[in-house]
């Protein structure tokens, strides 16, 4: 029962200052965290259902099951991440937790 | 260059007949797109922002580049999606399109 964190980041003031951030101190502490099967990220290029361009970025992290990741949040590498994150995400980002189906 | 289209239904109005639709009906006529190379859908279980449950379901549905994702959306078995899609969506659900990074 694989569950994957997604976080949708909200437009960067500076996109730039953002995506240097982001790939070269943000993505380099997810490949930390314990137990990540997989990290996905991209930058949303259109939005197809007439509304706004909410989001700048994706990124989404597999684990194995539900405890995987608790424990992985519960570790020092997940802590590091997560005090990184509140420094560079814009208001009204979203994290949300996603249950895959089978 | 793979792209992705992410799906993200907000609360229908019953879960249950939301969902029967959904896997009985809509995912097999997502499996029918051409150019599909894989689908990803799952159920949000938790919210980590401190903000709304808005989002039901998410599907994510990738593609070899953005001329083949183009090209499903003009054949005829996208089209078929799309208006099942139109018919099952609860009001708010969102329709990105991701750029991965490599």
């Amino acid at each position: 029962m694989t569950v994957k964190l997604i976080v949708m980041y909200t437009q960067p003031e500076d996109q730039a200052v953002f995506d240097e951030h982001y790939l070269g101190v943000h993505m380099p502490l997810v490949a930390k965290i314990p137990g990540l099967e997989r990290a996905e990220t991209g930058k949303i290029g259109a939005v197809l259902d007439g509304g706004e361009q909410t989001y700048y970025r994706v990124a989404e992290l597999y684990f194995a099951d539900q405890a995987t990741m608790e424990a992985a949040f519960g570790s020092a590498e997940g802590a590091a991440t997560a005090q990184d994150y509140a420094k560079i995400a814009p208001p009204g980002s979203r994290m949300l937790v996603e249950v895959l189906d089978d």
